[in-house]
């Protein structure tokens, strides 16, 4: 036996005392007698189950079905214009299944077969041109995991707490790895000498549905990290992300993520579109509003406990944990406090921060039945700080509706119930 | 704007030329005039799509059918005791979906609620514990990505090939990131006084199901990484997979990863179940057999082109591109032959090798007819390399059913078929 072995094994003696009470309270046999489903002889080792042939491709177990997305009725006119969230507060990890995975579309999803599928490249290139989906097969392919948050995400917190659950104030969010072609490579394929020195350039990008959603991205992000993508978690795109070809803009807000990508076109200034004049800009206090606001800044929340996940075990150990985010790169560290931004601690990051991708974090702590006002702040590798609701409105007023990066507050009470609120 | 901003423009322009075929071969407008999809209205531009209501939990798009898990009906008695396959040939990145990730059983997937669910820790141990599920997520959680390969994945490769189709071949094996509480973490919380010097020391594992598919795992294995999970790609484990709770043993065979993980019993020596001696165990040219063979050695397959993806367009530019694995640690190089092993390229790696789970390689390639012998060769970062077919039957014969990390070989005709075939 080597030495860091024994030497791992006198640490976790010391730390068995402090989890003790968690197996206790929990554990039927301890105040109950005999447990009687390990006394009695277990039903399901009586009988067989599903083949391998039943399910050729699986969905969750019916006890899981209430981990899906869901829409709020009244956030917009019609559901085709409207958004779901992801069940943040069931999921744990990092990845986000496309099942549940948030949607948000101007006309709805659109059925776009492969065959019928085109993406033009067209103004200032040498060379217009038309891809197939078998085309962009043939690129060189390259693959990340990135968040894609939607800019209203946390909207509704701007004037106020108005949606009880981590889903709906903070589940339009998703992170998938993708897989497809650098729009780089794209650019290049079509020859960008047309288009002179590349300094303010601008590439127009738009979907092929009905609303076309067209978007300016400036050319040094169109050359840096933007990718083509057909592939979401290994598979194909689902519709309602983009099938077969959307575009992944990491870091940047999610309306710039088009999909059913049709056509990018190079030219020499921004389009001022509808979705980046009147959508997508922050109102100020002022009646001014702030525009090109792309990036979505460092951001964190608490996914359980919270409104839709309670505590629902007696007092003693209690798993804190959540998500944290920045446009800007990795996140370097994630503080939580319990007592409504008074006092922070250091939570566990459960991997190293990824850059443009979202990090796990968990804080394990002895509950003792104390009411929490339960915060979470990101830091990223810019040192930039998470900031608080105060913070934000001081400087942004109270009229917008998308980026929303604030300190998020659950109030918890010795019951274990959760509440969103707000701390002074 | 930067220089290396300016160098990479150049440099991209230098690559236009090598891929230029591949788009005019593609472009409907190059040969057959205005291509109708774009010169007439887009059927998909006229219509409002679906909503964000219709669809809570998504499944792939109806185009997408075929990329499925599939079963072979010959290979076992009954689907409740077989195996079905990744669609690898089908799926690009590292990530497999829940959905289409391989399954194995011997008694058929069960349905077992959260609110059922019992692990009980016994035998050499201070105090014999049960715990629910909710007891579990008390624990201090951790997360990372790995892959589970079965130990018969390639076996019907050993005797001569058999299978057309790198779902088939090598379909069993998925790769998913996985959250849950160390077993290391539960055995200090049972106490491992009572089991004194651990060196020889064994934890034997089984779950609910009726086959309860026992396992021996050597103690300083159970300490090091072993995960009791409970979410798989950031949701619940599907039921196939052995909700609500499975073991994952990182970088052993997929039988080891028991399901409905129901006891773990410390105790000083394995107990030589059906499964380490009957079955999954290599049965050599001797009669003798290799017994404890719990590691999967490093192993790599190229998933496109192969049997059911062949070429489907025309010379020039082809992405080569496959999987390669390590249950030693991580991959630092993947070699792909075009001429079946008489040279060797350095393909590229998508992302840096992650320890123990998928790593993707792409050789981008100028393709022109040519009949190619197709393989691919890992290096993991012991500096084992993966050996020959020719290789590992002089040493074990022909008689084995696991542990076939073998280099694969597919046969491309100048019309883009491939088969499975060997080289000698």
């Amino acid at each position: 036996m080597s030495d860091s072995f024994k030497t791992s094994r006198r640490a976790f003696l010391r730390g068995s005392a402090a989890a003790a009470a968690g197996t206790v309270a929990g554990a039927a046999s301890a105040n109950s007698g005999p447990d009687p489903l390990i006394t009695e002889l277990q039903d399901w080792t009586s009988y067989t189950g599903v083949g391998v042939d039943e399910t050729p491709y699986g969905m969750p177990i019916e006890f899981e079905k209430d981990v899906v997305r869901r829409n709020v009725e009244w956030l917009t006119a019609d559901p085709i214009s409207s958004i779901n969230f992801t069940p943040i507060h069931a999921l744990d990890g990092t990845i986000t299944p496309q099942g549940c995975a948030f949607e948000r579309h101007h006309s709805g999803a659109i059925e776009l077969r492969k065959e019928d599928y085109r993406l033009m490249i067209n103004g200032l290139v040498d060379k217009p041109l038309v891809f197939t989906y078998g085309d962009l097969e043939r690129f060189p392919r390259t693959q990340a995991v990135y968040f894609c948050e939607c800019a209203a995400n946390t909207g509704m917190e701007w004037a106020g707490s108005q949606l009880n659950g981590a889903q709906f104030t903070h589940g339009m969010i998703h992170n998938m790895e993708y897989t497809g072609v650098s729009l780089r490579t794209l650019l290049e394929e079509a020859g960008l000498g047309a288009a002179g020195d590349l300094a303010g350039k601008w590439v127009y990008v738009e979907g092929a549905d009905a609303s076309s959603n067209g978007r300016s991205i400036p050319m040094e992000k169109a050359l840096d990290d933007v990718l083509v993508a057909f592939k979401a978690n290994g598979e194909a795109l689902r519709m309602e992300h983009g099938y077969p070809v959307r575009l992944v803009v990491p870091g940047w807000e999610g309306n710039m993520w088009v999909k059913w990508l049709r056509r990018i076109e190079v030219m020499d200034g921004p389009v001022e579109s509808r979705e980046e004049t009147s959508k997508y800009t922050d109102v100020l206090a002022d009646g001014t509003a702030r525009k090109w606001t792309w990036v979505m800044d460092a951001k964190s929340v608490i996914t359980t406990p919270s409104p839709q996940a309670p505590i629902s075990h007696g007092y003693g150990p209690l798993v804190i944990s959540g998500l944290a985010w920045s446009g800007h790169g990795k996140i370097t560290r994630v503080d939580v406090s319990r007592d409504g931004g008074v006092t922070w601690q250091n939570a566990r990051l459960a991997q190293e921060g990824q850059t443009k991708a979202l990090t796990r974090f968990y804080l394990d702590v002895d509950w003792r039945g104390e009411e929490m006002f339960l915060q979470s702040r990101a830091i990223d590798e810019t040192g930039y700080v998470q900031p608080t609701k105060a913070q934000l409105r001081e400087v942004r007023g109270l009229n917008s509706i998308y980026h929303n990066n604030c300190i998020q507050t659950w109030h918890v009470t010795p019951e274990g119930i959760c509440e969103n609120v707000e701390v002074s």
